[in-house]
């Protein structure tokens, strides 16, 4: 692992250089000789032109390949740097759920150009699939499907795989029909091969694993690679066939959500490309607007504090325990919010297990609680005297029940009103815990030191 | 997707409420319709011991199919609560590589018992991939593969294919390797079947994407998921074959790493089994131990503030801001160490980038500080006065510049000492941004207002 990416980094930087130096030839020694995954890495690590000079730079019969690779993203930067006629060289040459990808990432005016300049079949495959809404299977799948009839025989469907490989998503996965196209089954390819000639394909199937068009991306990708199938069919309200969906487009649609969800966890919106080739001022846009949010949201804890002015102004001591009491909230409802949204996007969880998952953070949040309260109560008593210790004690204990409780419930009420569950994490309950944190640690404070 | 998602809502409540009145005639009832991919979902939201006695109830064809398909800490727990011939039939019928996956899970006393009753054959396979390193892809490869010799015929391949499709892993990508077993190529099935039967391997066959043995399991998964390869062989260190990695496997590999790095953002331990099936305890105790790790580094903030408790006690309406500011700090290291973090993950960043990172983050954290620090210094200004408003302003600035720097470059850092970068982030950021956040604050403040 090493070994190669330094390799890649050297070639990065040599290519960085060349190309900055206008040196053609160097660049195109430098990215003739390494195989297509390395060329695909190298490309979306460099800038947006520099990335479409170094792609003309790619032997012919590779470039295909790596522009298929790339994310599409990438794909849709990279178009907008190559000449009109290369541009619908590549988007005919891609497969049609790939070609949809791409159009979700291109101005509509582009998309709408391309897909008019396509071959009348190829634009049919593609407006069948985007037909389907964004975030469903429909069009995640590829309308490029062999299946075959309950009563073919082995060697029928065999001869069929091979008349239609060249043109199929996958002929590893056979959705099995009956005469009205309805899905009663699925047979793997590798099954056929150890079956005998004339063996019946409805004594060799097996049930079906399928998905509705309309489902969602998401939950069917994460069930097509919890099973470990290598595709599912994909049947529309009536069961009846319409497309496949591979594996290949479930990792990516997995990967896309993840990147997503671990963006929105950090308070940020997801970059949707390479970190080094971003420029610095999308970067900052990707963070702005949470930023501002969450700064109003803190405004809170100014006004709250305003109101306890007083009792500070009284004890001093007090003011000295507020970071490190409404971090330990935040921490808290953190590790509450992280669990839960992870649990959701697993379909472990469920909005409507809401009362159960409160039920059981409530205890979770008192545990800590009470553990981390004894801890403060003896460490802070010992140093700034036992009603100070009190305070702190007794606030931890309510703090962290209380943070825990609301970390657990409030990616499964966002996911109730439909919203992404993980917007409502990390820094918003952070923010929402340091209010309602300081809340009760003046409350306490005032009852325990009679102020 | 909702409709689904409520049938098994409601299975596995029936099938809880019948378990808890021990009436198996009804659970089995319950459980006996549903699919294989239903019955692993109903499976892993059941408590360890309700998820054995259900087990039990499967039909027979379907239970090793859902066995095979269950995460392996719940497979197990799941054996924890079978009879010993059971669990020896369960372990025998499973792949080398989900034994290894599974062994990894059990205490290594049942381990070394399960592989000790295997056939010698299964036992000398799953041996072979035991002797490779943890994390490793030797460890997640299968040693069950076809390959062929690049002067075989397309019909020979085939034939070969067909003889060996029953034991092996995967039969659609064969590694082509040359007498002394070095992998030469690949080709897929696919191809081979719109071949003619006589064309020989060597010309049909692809450049290969290989891995090394030892390499990292989760870089080599993310690999074979961008390059959208169902499967990849793996080599020794003269590149000789020694299995194969599938997608399958390479999907779950990064399932688990995304676990453990959402759970690390979150300042938690990853539960490794659904949440609504752990115990309260086991919950609690993911949590603990981070949680006073945050909370012994969140004291050093109460020892920041006694330094300036004098400055406090002079100007109260300091304290008011505190919450405010180490909070945008946090925010802001946040955002720019899960950025990192998933750039890291996604191997569009390196640790050998650490200068290039820093050097993008002070230029974003620079330009976030720029429009919070005008922004709080106008509206703090007209309520606090300009006095008070320079101070909020100009700490805004610079906490954003420092935070966002730190952590961007944290995730580096961790990953050149080797560490997991996600350890060093989220919670751990916001607590050191805290301290350093509070220092340039009353450094600020003493400058400005001269006390």
């Amino acid at each position: 692992m090493t070994r190669v990416e330094v390799d890649l980094n050297d070639v990065t930087e040599a290519l960085r250089s060349a190309l900055a130096d206008n040196d053609l030839k160097t660049a195109a020694h430098e990215i003739a000789p390494i195989s297509v995954a390395e060329a695909v890495t190298v490309l979306e690590r460099l800038s947006t032109k520099q990335r479409a000079v170094a792609y003309r730079l790619l032997p012919k019969d590779d470039a295909l390949d790596v522009f298929e690779s790339l994310d599409p993203v990438v794909q849709g930067e990279l178009m907008g740097g190559l000449r009109d006629e290369e541009v619908m060289t590549l988007f005919e040459g891609l497969d049609p759920d790939d070609r949809v990808w791409l159009m979700d990432e291109l101005p509509a005016t582009v998309a709408g150009r391309l897909l008019h300049g396509l071959s009348p079949d190829e634009r049919r495959l593609t407006a069948s699939v985007l037909g389907y809404p964004k975030d469903s299977v429909g069009r995640r799948m590829s309308p490029e499907f062999v299946s075959a009839h309950g009563d073919f025989t082995v060697a029928q469907t065999i001869a069929r795989v091979r008349e239609r490989a060249a043109d199929a998503e996958t002929v590893y996965t056979i959705p099995v029909v009956n005469s009205s196209r309805v899905v009663i089954g699925v047979v793997e390819l590798k099954d056929l091969l150890v079956a005998g000639n004339e063996e019946i394909l409805s004594s060799l199937m097996e049930d079906p694993e399928m998905v509705g068009a309309t489902e969602s991306d998401e939950s069917a990708a994460r069930r097509l690679t919890d099973l470990g199938f290598l595709a599912m069919p994909v049947v529309d309200s009536e069961a009846r066939l319409v497309g496949i969906f591979t594996i290949d487009d479930a990792a990516r649609i997995l990967e896309y959500e993840e990147s997503q969800d671990a963006a929105r966890q950090g308070g940020t919106e997801d970059l949707r490309r390479p970190y080094l080739s971003t420029p610095i001022l999308h970067i900052a846009r990707s963070r702005v607007v949470w930023l501002l949010v969450l700064a109003v949201g803190a405004s809170l804890t100014v006004q709250v504090l305003s109101v306890f002015e007083a009792t500070l102004a009284q004890v001093t001591a007090l003011s000295l325990f507020v970071p490190l009491l409404i971090g330990t909230g935040g921490n808290t409802g953190n590790q509450a919010a992280t669990t839960v949204t992870r649990a959701l996007a697993l379909g472990d969880v469920h909005s409507s297990d809401v009362w159960r998952v409160a039920g059981r953070e409530v205890r979770v949040g008192f545990f800590l609680g009470l553990l981390l309260g004894v801890l403060g109560f003896v460490i802070t008593g010992a140093i700034f005297g036992w009603n100070i210790g009190t305070v702190i004690g007794l606030t931890l204990l309510a703090v962290c029940t209380v943070a825990a409780t609301i970390g657990g419930c409030m990616p499964l009420l966002a996911k109730a009103i439909h919203a992404d569950p993980a917007v409502f994490s990390n820094p918003f309950i952070s923010t929402f815990t340091d209010a309602s944190g300081l809340i009760i640690y003046f409350v306490i404070a005032k009852a325990v030191l009679g102020i």
